[in-house]
């Protein structure tokens, strides 16, 4: 857990998630329910992560609640992330940020997510 | 002008806030309406970038044309930011994630963004 730099609801949620991947993650579990590990490597041409940030990243959102891993059912060796009720919550935000970015940055397209 | 990773809406967001400092930067906009450089660095105790990455993020953002730089009309070494149009259309985003991150991180405090 990281020490918080300020009480602000926004710092706070930079501090989750700043960076140019978390988010990415959160929305491909709203529009696949579960992921595999590999699952999220090829994301789309030049969306992908490393594999070390998506380690990181991953286990960060773990950590802090909004994805649960569990061993696959059937694969030993094998893990299945999905949202949790916490990562859940985060639909209306990641919502309101893709219907901006299609209005407002040029040649973009939307998703509606699932709840 | 950062070459786009993909044409997904979320992530040329990220691509341009998905960043510790970008919107935070945006919300004083939104608190002071106007602001000079130096008063973006004591932004709160335990908040301030660094003065490097604050001039990375306030050319960055000008240049995306979300935030103006004018001269300062009483003093021609100082400028002036407000937010541009462009800029503004950014509230609605800005206080989803607030709302949501003071409902859902614990301890934080929300504030309301004038329009």
């Amino acid at each position: 857990m990281q020490k918080k730099r300020s009480l602000c609801a926004l710092t706070n949620f930079l501090d989750q998630f700043g960076d140019k991947w978390s988010l990415l993650i959160m929305r491909d579990l709203f529009l696949y329910k579960s992921r595999e590990y590999g699952d999220f490597l090829p994301l789309s041409v030049g969306e992908s992560p490393s594999t070390n940030i998506l380690a990181t990243r991953l286990k960060h959102l773990v950590d802090l609640g909004y994805v649960s891993k569990k061993k696959h059912p059937r694969d030993g060796k094998k893990y299945i992330y999905t949202l949790t009720n916490k990562g859940k919550s985060l639909r209306p935000v990641l919502q309101t940020i893709i219907d901006w970015g299609g209005e407002h940055i040029n040649g973009t397209y939307t998703k509606t997510l699932r709840s």
